[in-house]
């Protein structure tokens, strides 16, 4: 069997996207022992990093090992114990998973939905609350399956009212749009590096505050076989994982480094670099990024004659939804996208499985250059299955907001 | 916050070891998408490496997203439900952390001990079976907390005998010592990267038979949000987690492609390498060298006068745990190997903290260059401590062993 040698594409959907070539050479470098200290030393970048791309004064930002699921489980398992009471906002394939997650926690979950393509509105959310009385709420920020983003700013100081816990699955938004857990009193938070931070899936940012670590520490266990003699485990039932438990990856990554897993260093590299690499551009110049190539793309996609998709004033900033037109073959288009250019564009899920692509800029791939070899591309593929269209309209469009955005 | 700059480390712990950097240079290709065929075309490639590492003709061959406890506990969970009984023989720590996980999945777990640096005969097990009907036996094959590996051939007659399944947690000794699966009649095995297969921590192989196969699918569960019109879930209870769910991995993994959690592209391209390298030198070869090397480590601290530890006949190829002399500080003595000579050797757990070192040579690291270069250290910082040593008696001894063996 060969050698490695991927194709070269440009990742142009709802990620994973291409990884900036500094992260890829992070993880080229050599292994350390998990606890030398110049290992633990990075373990404790990590955390400082990870702060700062959180916006939070937590003291537990750190990694699970793991794709950016695995973030959601850790969240979740270590949170609820059977019968506890969640509630889940659907608004997109994402709600669902968190609900599935919550169920296999042995959760009673309760959900509402709106319809694909909405968000709600915080009341709405609070009215759920007052009825279910849940003691944890669980909500994706960004959904890519639907492109839309909750508005979450409010949502904590609700929970806190109805003393709820609120997780939050940022894995979508995280580097792209303004999480900053703190001042929206987010309780728990988790992410990946696949999407705009640039790297591989594979390893979980997760972050939670004090009011976490007081549930956690009621279930607070140490696995046989290395309990020191005479711990006394807590009251609360154990969590349900071993691999997930977040008190146990509390002591991996506390000064105690009392052994759990053992770190995946290369990915640990990795996520140091993406966090570095997003913190040095600077958050705000990051998500103005986003921001800009988001406008671009939608007002050359509406250029072209295409129709977006969902409440535009909640899209993501990362990913577009865009209308397939009429008596066209979507995915017909996304192959040629593909085979003849390189772009990868995303397809949709449930109810818009086929009705809708997906189209990202995020991370290392949201950059001017892309977001007009993507348009021009889509727009050649249109014409070549006989979609009448201004030829360069879209192109032209996107340069248009660049160049009165001075860039 | 600098660029990554890990100083360079010989790895001669109990793992982490040093990975291969055609590994690292894997990593640092390219990302592709998900579902892009190249990507599954090397997915498709890995299972079919992987099959042959662990010498099996099973289906399944894949790889759980996380570090090697990640495949235990995506093997117990998928295996064990609320009740299910299990049996672990234990002969070191990571024998503990089978019933730990296997508890945390509501199992009724009872095991057998044998005094460290030991291992079970055969027929003890069996006597366990024939006592707790056990549904499930959970056994290590290597245990690195004391260096020994289980003998396991035989073992998977014994439990078809008594229908139980057998599980394996080779993380260890795969591609150091032989884990032929089919031959042992291994129902499921997993393992790691970082150990024999030169790879980083954070993947975990792992590969189930038929009758596994028909054990998860009682419990097959297709999650909310992509659940096709129409389909029925197994009766069974869902498996407690959703992202070590075997049968939902089977049906990302197949031909289906049903979408569960985003792979960890540069992991999987890791994995993808490690296998085939260790394939291209041959996995007797590389059986051969790990072997080769624990007798010239062996050989070499002996004539150092240290004393092994352990039963010999049942010591791990590629890990050799040596009793710290009376009056010499073991903590010390690794020190100095890290600081002025830059090899890592382990400490070890429980009761034989501070008792033994452990002396990996496992993977790229296992090399007769390392193995000199280890013990050469090792003796220097000996002398330095004011051990009296016949200086150079361990590595001419060592080399002896390898100018026998004719390299």
């Amino acid at each position: 069997m060969d050698e490695l040698n991927p194709a070269p594409r440009l990742l142009m959907g709802p990620g994973p996207v291409n990884a900036d070539p500094r992260v890829l050479r992070a993880m080229s470098m050599p292994l350390l022992g998990q606890f030398d200290a110049e290992f633990t030393g990075y373990m404790n970048d990590v955390m400082a990093l990870l702060r700062r791309l959180f916006q939070t004064q937590n003291e537990w930002a750190l990694l699970v090992n793991g794709t950016a699921r695995a973030g959601i489980e850790a969240a979740l398992v270590s949170l609820l114990e059977p019968g506890d009471r969640v509630l889940v906002p659907i608004f997109g394939r994402f709600g669902h998973l968190l609900c599935e997650i919550a169920r296999r926690c042995g959760a009673d979950v309760q959900s509402i939905e709106t319809e694909w393509g909405t968000v709600f509105d915080p009341q709405q959310i609070e009215t759920a609350i007052q009825q279910h009385r849940p003691s944890v709420v669980a909500v994706v920020h960004g959904d890519t399956s639907t492109t839309m983003a909750q508005p979450l700013d409010g949502l904590g100081a609700i929970c806190r009212h109805y003393d709820a816990l609120l997780y939050v699955d940022a894995t979508a938004t995280l580097g792209g749009m303004t999480v900053p857990v703190d001042a929206w009193q987010l309780d728990i938070v988790s992410a990946g590096l696949q999407k705009c931070l640039s790297g591989p899936s594979g390893s979980a940012p997760i972050t939670f505050n004090d009011r976490v670590v007081k549930a956690i520490e009621r279930r607070r266990h140490i696995e046989q076989g290395i309990k020191p003699e005479g711990f006394v485990p807590a009251a609360g039932l154990p969590i349900q994982s071993n691999y997930f438990d977040l008190a146990m990856l509390m002591d991996y990554w506390s000064p105690q480094r009392l052994n759990h897993h053992t770190e995946a260093s290369s990915m640990l590299y990795a996520a140091r670099e993406c966090a570095r690499l997003v913190l040095r551009e600077g958050l705000d110049a990051c998500f103005e990024r986003h921001a800009l190539a988001s406008r671009a793309m939608t007002t050359g996609l509406q250029a072209m004659g295409l129709e977006l998709f969902g409440d535009q004033r909640h899209k993501m900033a990362n990913v577009t939804g865009v209308v397939v037109p009429p008596g066209v073959q979507g995915d017909a288009i996304r192959h040629s996208l593909l085979e003849d250019f390189g772009i990868e564009i995303g397809t949709s899920f449930g109810p818009l499985h086929g009705r809708i692509w997906r189209i990202g800029a995020m991370g290392y791939a949201c950059r001017k250059q892309n977001v007009l070899l993507c348009l021009g591309a889509l727009e050649a593929a249109l014409r070549q299955q006989g979609f009448p269209l201004g030829s360069g309209a879209a192109v032209d469009a996107a340069m248009q907001v660049y160049r009165d955005a001075g860039s």
